[in-house]
């Protein structure tokens, strides 16, 4: 098994109420990589600047993350400012420099054929579903989005959609795409409109999933301190994922269990500033983490 | 078994995006009664004016509800005026009338002695505490509260949280008391400091319940279409507060039960305007979604 995850790597500014940070590794590939990682081996595929610090490109390849795929392009790494709201659950984007993103065309590096899940965090929509369809031993997909390609691309991002197997979308995304406040009927609407596996995430609150034949309700996991939230929608797509590549079959059950690990994982990532804490991540501690998830929810029935 | 409700009953007046309703049956201690008259015999404890419409009490008066303790008082039945936002999550109160409730000293009618549950709905925190130290057999009592008893008695609403043996706090109520924005860090401050059982109500994304040794995410369910949210909150409460008046010890495993009885029939109300779906709302009914609960919460560990 291994999981390419495509999408941006990118340098990030992040203003919270209690810190702000520059200069810092961030982009949706970077925190869904490291994530995935925990769970199986992971194929970077990205584009970076020559100003791409050496130790960010150390602290993407770790034991089982291979950056074959991670390329130099002739113009400066992407950029992104945020600052974010007093409680944390909303933010402004203060800008996005494209960079090399603006021009770059992904090329699925030779030996890649074999990849067996492939991640797609925000990137044109029209390449995602190019780079799903260039993966024929692929057995899972997921395509996550952000804000810009839904202003700027909604009916591609609508067909890549249902080409995926899973979707993510954070609540917002999918209340605007549906055009209805209530989050279960936007869920009702892509699922009739043929997407097969969708995911809404509700930030601090956990998210739901929504296809065909299931409904399912993940919490969050409660924290007292929430240092950074950046990243954590792609943690969450990364460890969904990354744990269903390793499954050996993709049931209802193994779905759910795969929510809960990508709730896990995306709780550990806003404990620390970008991708710090999943970086210093074990899978001993996701695991534990996880069975706490159980005690949290359990209730009898009878 | 029999548990006393002591709230404000009102004649609401409530514009959400989809309607406006006036001249309709509310109050805080309305939502309360019929919820919890679905597990156990209610007892309401309330005040009225002579304007109060003979098909309200009707209403009111279900079939294991006690009205002796409504009482008709020479002032004008309370009025209540609110708007919901766009996606229902918040609202502005736009009038509150206080009317009989200015001067209302509630009395507990003779024969009520053996009543074994104390459910205080919002009303003035001394009231709430009197009451509650006034019924000798209460194995078991709630407080709730609203913003203006937050603003203006917040020492005494202090003193009573700690005398109850569960609270139930909005999300924003509780972030304001506690003076952080991370609900599990306003829910340990409000532990260390004496409250026993905490009930953190989320709205359409469940609710949250600490205590010293416990921590339980109970979910929302998942609603296409919410009409009215006025309630549901009190609902809540009565429908937590009468269920564990039934059982024979209040456990860890009956509290979590409880919460999701909760947020069943909260759900129930939020799909009528007012009261309405209350009270046509049956036993059966709630079971079946309690039931549901389970299905969309359940995940295997190994």
């Amino acid at each position: 098994m291994s999981m390419l995850v495509g999408g941006w790597i990118a340098i990030d500014e992040v203003e919270t109420p209690f810190a702000k940070t520059s200069g810092a590794l961030g982009g949706s590939a970077t925190f869904t990589v490291l994530a995935a990682s925990l769970f199986t081996p992971v194929r970077l595929l990205a584009a970076i600047g020559e100003d791409f610090p050496t130790e960010f490109r150390a602290a993407l390849g770790r034991p089982n993350v291979d950056l074959t795929g991670l390329t130099v392009e002739g113009a400066e790494t992407s950029r992104w400012g945020a600052r974010y709201s007093y409680d944390m659950n909303s933010r402004d984007t203060l800008y996005t420099v494209f960079g090399v993103n603006a021009a770059w065309k992904p090329r699925i590096p030779a030996g890649w054929e074999d990849t067996t899940a492939a991640c797609m965090s925000a990137l044109d929509p029209v390449m995602q579903r190019d780079l799903i369809r260039a993966l024929p031993a692929s057995r899972v997909s997921l395509v996550d989005t952000i804000r810009f390609f839904i202003d700027t691309a909604l009916p591609e991002l609508r067909t890549t959609m249902n080409v995926a197997d899973f979707v993510t979308l954070n609540e917002d995304e999918a209340r605007q795409i549906a055009g209805t406040p209530s989050i279960a009927k936007a869920g009702r609407k892509f699922i009739e409109e043929g997407v097969q596996g969708l995911v809404i995430k509700l930030g601090e609150y956990g998210a739901v999933y929504m296809s065909k034949s299931d409904y399912f309700v993940a919490p969050g996991y409660p924290l007292e301190e929430v240092l950074d939230p950046t990243g954590a929608g792609d943690a969450f797509a990364g460890g969904f994922l990354g744990y269903l590549d390793t499954v050996t079959a993709i049931t209802p059950a193994e779905i759910r269990r795969a929510l809960i690990y990508a709730s896990t994982v995306a709780s550990f990532c806003v404990e620390g500033y970008g991708p710090a804490r999943l970086l210093t991540l074990t899978r001993a501690e996701v695991d534990q983490r996880y069975r706490a998830f159980r005690t949290l929810t359990h209730f009898d029935v009878d």
